[in-house]
């Protein structure tokens, strides 16, 4: 099998799996006991836990007393919305459901900002929602979250440029504007550091980097508001009840050495450069096809192409070549299933047609020139199959 | 070591890691996706989800559409108790704390029901509660949360009871009064039935019954109000975001078959036994023992003993047993680290020095009495000691 979906998640890196398989022998014996515990086996546990919580922190810069290890991107992202609950949410309109959707239940109101056709946040939009909201207070609490990078087309956001606007802001003296990044997609793929990115908080998962599912880290930078969201034990200094998942943190930290050891961020600029040799065989096999990811320098992560086939849907197109023994998504894999076209998408390009003839390839690592060239080989055939079968109307080909 | 803290964390069950480090080792080819994938990665990873579901779901008599796999007890907990913000929330005074607190924070208002000195719930004040809450409306929305069995003294909930009594006032016409149980200590230890137990919600946990950490189930009644705490993809039915997480189900599915194939429930009847020798031979050994599990049929988990050595921290007595490899624990894991005397003793006893003396040994499965014959050879030493150092009156000896 081609697996071109290593954004929906990403295979386990052995050294991961060895490093939880250690730990779960030691609980097989008892002697590896809850985080929490006094004893010598809950100390062994605290231990481990401590030592993944540095090297998870080191990776995007940040205290390990700022991390808090939650149990997905979807939990770190709600704990930070619902933590504004009831004051003005600024989203941009392309997030990942388990942000859009705590931000429309909990912002008051909540705002989403377009995007232009290459899904790049507006940034004068931005800029003009947050002064109309602040011009009566200058007290006005306010949470924007912008996702670092998109993971159904990749595109890059300017986080560092909204950072800047709000900093504006405070200059003038309103200093409850809080800035969240949701960093899932794009860690490991391009340098991610939470302060010089100047975030408030960042969402960050393991099993996008090679960790375990299961998993997840939350950036809160000390002194920013925070409201736990799931309430209970003291666990993870109070701010995240449950006990703590000193196994699967372990496989996450792992992931986080393997990232900055073998210094991926540079080794996927080569998966940029066989995804752009991706785009220049496909565009000349299928002229029709419509390349969705912008491809200028630092404007998507090197490792995705979403494209879209006009006439062909993108779910026929996706079963094919499974078939074919290429593995690739429709949209993501969150709202697979759900036949809505892609919000994404609709946000970019306001056109149906396009979101429903969407496909994602993200490449791993390790993908390699044979990869590709097996993928356009038999991508031609399928796109053109599906065409001719498609009750969409022919004459947009 | 001998390991009396099950009640914290239980040791993984071999046949947990195994069927855990197989889907493990297809992750790391690239051949278990994302569950909500729809190539065949995410197709088998899906079909491993149903299987578990399936399995976990027949341990506790309800249908797998009824089951909702969380990260964690805490969480499943708090899913209920948030679903019936400002609703008046009624609960024990010794729940576990990832009750507890949610119930503070969005009951409206949040009662505590007294308890007695075994630790068993006041049905008589339970009932007046309701009436009084209900009394000038029979629509008014009400939840009625009460642990099955309590992790710190092994007191075990008349939840038919209390299902019963909630039956009363549904068959006055008031319909809107629903039940939650968490059964997150008793699971595994005697027979949980949820549908037999006439719960609309019980919360139950992997890591308690030899399953890995970070995976657990809700059951919510088809029909009762249900409202997701983590918010974003359409994962769980739409009642919790956040990638499946397949390979933890996994763990858990094997822990449950292990409960439904060897019958636990039954074979903690003999650890039972020995907890009663452990019993019988501390308070001979230490007649200022004080038992705080009660010791009646049926009213407490075999399992777990909690006793107060008077004048002698339990802080101490811990750190003393560990020094002689013998894991046991103060109070609960969640409450660890925390020098206020436990909520639970404190329902019960209303007097801190008993608090404060407090240990508890939670005998796993494998217990022997050549270990009970090594604690009860160790104890009075070391109780001893500390009552000789302890800053508590000695008088109370």
């Amino acid at each position: 099998m081609i697996y071109f979906d290593t954004s929906a998640t990403s295979p386990l890196l052995p050294e991961a799996r060895d490093a939880m398989l250690d730990l779960m022998n030691l609980s097989v014996k008892g002697e590896l006991g809850n985080a929490s515990s006094l004893h010598s086996a809950g100390i062994y546990a605290k231990e481990e836990l401590i030592k993944a919580r540095v090297e998870i922190a080191m990776l995007v810069g940040v205290s390990p007393l700022e991390l808090i290890f939650t149990s997905s991107g979807s939990e770190s992202n709600n704990t930070i919305i619902q933590t504004f609950k009831d004051c003005p949410i600024i989203i941009s309109s392309i997030e990942h459901p388990s942000v859009l959707k705590p931000a429309e239940e909990y912002g008051n109101p909540c705002i989403k900002i377009p995007v232009n056709k290459s899904g790049i946040i507006d940034l004068t939009i931005l800029r003009s929602e947050i002064k109309r909201l602040t011009s009566n207070n200058s007290k006005q609490k306010i949470l924007v979250s912008v996702m670092l990078a998109n993971n159904e087309t990749g595109t890059i956001e300017p986080i560092h440029e909204i950072a800047s606007v709000i900093e504006e802001f405070k200059d003038q003296g309103y200093h409850n504007i809080y800035l969240h990044t949701d960093a899932t997609q794009a860690i490991g793929k391009i340098p991610v550091n939470a302060k010089k990115l100047k975030v408030d908080y960042m969402t960050f998962t393991a099993h996008k980097i090679g960790g375990p599912i299961g998993i997840a880290a939350l950036y809160s930078r000390s002194g920013a508001p925070y409201k736990p969201l799931i309430l209970g034990g003291a666990q993870e200094d109070k701010r995240r009840a449950g006990t703590s998942n000193v196994i699967l943190a372990a496989g996450f930290a792992v992931a986080a050495r393997y990232c900055a050891q073998n210094q991926t961020s540079k080794k996927y600029q080569n998966i940029g450069k066989l995804r752009n040799y991706l785009v220049k065989e496909l565009t000349k096999k299928i002229p029709t096809a419509k390349i969705i990811t912008p491809l200028g320098p630092g404007q998507a992560l090197p490792h995705i192409l979403n494209v879209a086939f006009p006439a062909a849907e993108g779910e026929s197109t996706q079963l094919y070549l499974d078939l074919d023994k290429i593995e690739v998504s429709t949209g993501s894999a969150c709202a697979s299933g759900d036949l809505e076209p892609s919000h994404v998408l609709m946000a970019m390009y306001h056109d149906a047609e396009v979101a429903h003839g969407s496909i994602r390839f993200s490449l791993p690592l390790g993908a390699t020139k044979k990869q590709v060239d097996a993928l356009i080989d038999k991508l031609p055939g399928i796109v053109s199959k599906i065409q001719d079968i498609s009750t969409l109307k022919k004459e947009k080909i």
